[in-house]
């Protein structure tokens, strides 16, 4: 891809981010945009925060889907509609104020992860449905997972995204775009944040991973490319399953950041150390399928 | 390019980084190295951190000068090791305990700089020297006014050397290690830092861009690449000027990251903002380049 046409797709995201998650602070805080009933928060002070920010990055995925006909990029944009609903739900306006349940969500992938089958291409047998399904849902929540520490997702997605560029260029457009929003995003979502990306955002960046690699049926990659999300779902389910088994923790505290949290270091070191690991998760990717590819 | 290749220098960045400014980390607790008769912090708090994490960077720059020939980066680690005598100077340690004066300083970049017109092959006439050896002095001196703010000269370093990749794909294996050594540097200097790449690292990073730069001929990109460290370098001139000429000042403080802090930005906020503008001059330099090549 030459310089003008990944500005194309830069620009765009990068106004995006910037203008899109300026407009929802500025609406915020006229309009009391926060989670008034979610109990899941660390520190009291991120309750006064919108979880509004992966909506423009929504938009943006939904113009470009019918713009240039992506439209197996559906299930990305589905799981991040499931994520909004979520995210409004969060606010309480309306007299709408309960969270989705964990099991309607998890329905919701479900059915969204078997049209990305369809979509895909990958509808071999039933067992490759299965095997897509499962991805599929482990990448949004395993993002999803991840969020919950000021920029600690986006900083981490936009090196996985650069790694990604390198074994899929095919793909470059979305991870341009995708890069430039987080770029944008950032200017709010830095410590102290103004905006959360919420459910929207995090679904939402994990559904474009997961639809582009499990298209290019390379979803193994994600393991390394993602080793950050990887490790952050494997803290839960170790931290979850260990404590039902002997009412005993491993960590202080999962996901893996808020052990880190715990441990006295600073939201900024967890970002930065968290994205050496994915540097390196990228680097032995790109490498792996060099080699093999040889 | 390819990711084989690409590791080769990106790995030795990445452990540099860590490993190096870890040591010295634990050395300068050991042993009080810090800076303790520097007067120019914005923050008191600031003072207990050493200044010496640039140095893991000019080891790397002089084995990789001896190792692969590239004999043309000279000038780059001379002028680091002009950075690392001013920073063991005001380490105050063994009675020397005064920095460069600032004249020691010019007069040191200013033969560096000539020597670089040399190694270069930019003496074709008295004017090119000069040239490059004003260009050489600005681009230093402008990288070490934009180290003030935790992470936030690496941080616009690493996005002005991805696209400067792009630009000058021939230098990738320097512009790796770059990127690798300060993902590196970020894990101990996140804020709150741990360490500071002092002015041993704030004048590498500037020698390693104007080394390539001007070697490639193309050193106005550099205006764009490094948008950041030319108007934080403006932020100083006409705070200086405005205040020599009428009493009064246009900034809150100066260079510009002060101003900004004075205003309430707190320093991730700072260094991501500085950032997206980063990207914005990288992405625009690179479009240029490309339109005037077609």
């Amino acid at each position: 891809m030459n310089p003008l046409e990944m500005s194309k797709w830069l620009l765009p995201g990068l106004l995006a981010g910037l203008g899109g998650c300026g407009l929802i602070v500025e609406l915020a805080s006229e309009r009391n945009l926060w989670q008034k009933n979610s109990r899941d928060f660390y520190e009291e002070a991120k309750r006064r925060v919108p979880p509004l920010g992966g909506i423009p990055l929504l938009i943006l995925l939904i113009v470009i889907m019918f713009w240039a006909r992506t439209f197996y990029m559906l299930p990305a944009i589905l799981i991040g509609l499931v994520g909004t609903v979520d995210d409004f739900m969060k606010l309480g306006i309306k007299g709408i104020n309960r969270p989705l349940k964990a099991r309607e969500k998890i329905v919701l992938q479900l059915l969204i992860g078997v049209l990305g089958a369809y979509l895909w291409g990958r509808t071999s047998s039933i067992w490759e449905i299965g095997w897509v399904v499962i991805v599929f849902m482990a990448v949004v929540n395993a993002t999803n997972m991840t969020d919950g520490i000021d920029s600690l997702l986006a900083m981490t997605s936009i090196v996985s995204v650069l790694f990604s560029m390198l074994l899929l260029p095919a793909y470059g457009a979305v991870f341009f775009m995708l890069v430039g929003f987080l770029i944008g995003f950032l200017w709010f979502n830095a410590h102290p944040a103004d905006i959360f990306m919420g459910d929207t955002g995090a679904f939402t960046i994990g559904g474009i991973l997961a639809t582009i690699f499990l298209r290019s049926r390379q979803e193994l990659y994600l393991l390394l490319i993602g080793i950050v999300f990887v490790v952050e779902t494997l803290s839960v389910i170790i931290q979850v399953t260990y404590f039902r088994k002997t009412g005993k923790r491993v960590f202080l505290m999962s996901p893996l950041h808020h052990h880190f949290q715990k441990l006295g270091w600073s939201e900024p070191q967890i970002v930065f150390r968290f994205t050496f690991f994915q540097t390196l998760g990228g680097m032995t990717a790109t490498v792996i399928a060099y080699v093999l590819a040889r």
